[in-house]
């Protein structure tokens, strides 16, 4: 039975847009992801998505709205809505979501990780 | 498309062991909630749950170990497994877990709360 500790795992990584698995419970995945930069529009037609602030800031763009998210925030994104992160500045984001979803949906590009590192 | 804000959600309720749902996805409940002293032992036949720490600190009693939880760290508590959580002082905690673990599992008693608010 171990614990995680989220610093420390963030810390084992430095690049953008690649999810690491820490941790799997109930067919979910829990990911750590470090995001900077604008991501691309996509959407998961079978899975929900909730993206946590654990450290910086970054807004979740839609196609009519935009939510601004901070620090122990979290956003839960609903399968089959269009979404886009964008960081201006390093943001650290906990992602909880079932163990099939994909980074990029169902718009595969050269920031699609198929295959993800577990810590 | 509504953000959760953590600790805006936490100031709205100050009693302990009393789960409320802030938000749902793919089946699975986020939960907060606020531990002080100690729990009843219990498992859940059918779910996994995670705790996350938000604030503060406590102990999850195993019946062979213990496992020390602190700010920024998580447990995942596999199906099955007995388990008792104690804290000396106030903890503020998410949990995320399949929307129908009941909090005290398998053992039905004074904590047990079978309808939790949504905030």
């Amino acid at each position: 039975m171990n614990k995680v500790d989220i610093q420390e795992k963030l810390s084992l990584f430095g690049d953008h847009w690649n999810p690491r698995i820490v941790g799997e419970l109930n067919g979910q995945h829990v990911k750590l992801v470090k995001f900077q930069g604008e991501f691309v529009w996509h959407k998961h037609d079978q899975e929900d998505e909730l993206f946590f602030v654990v450290q910086g800031q970054f807004r979740m763009e839609f196609r009519d709205s935009v939510v601004e998210l901070k620090k122990n925030e979290f956003l839960i994104v609903p399968k089959g809505v269009e979404h886009r992160p964008v960081a201006e500045t390093e943001v650290s984001v906990m992602l909880f979501e079932p163990a099939a979803t994909l980074n990029t949906g169902d718009a595969t590009s050269e920031l699609t990780r198929t295959h993800l590192e577990s810590l």
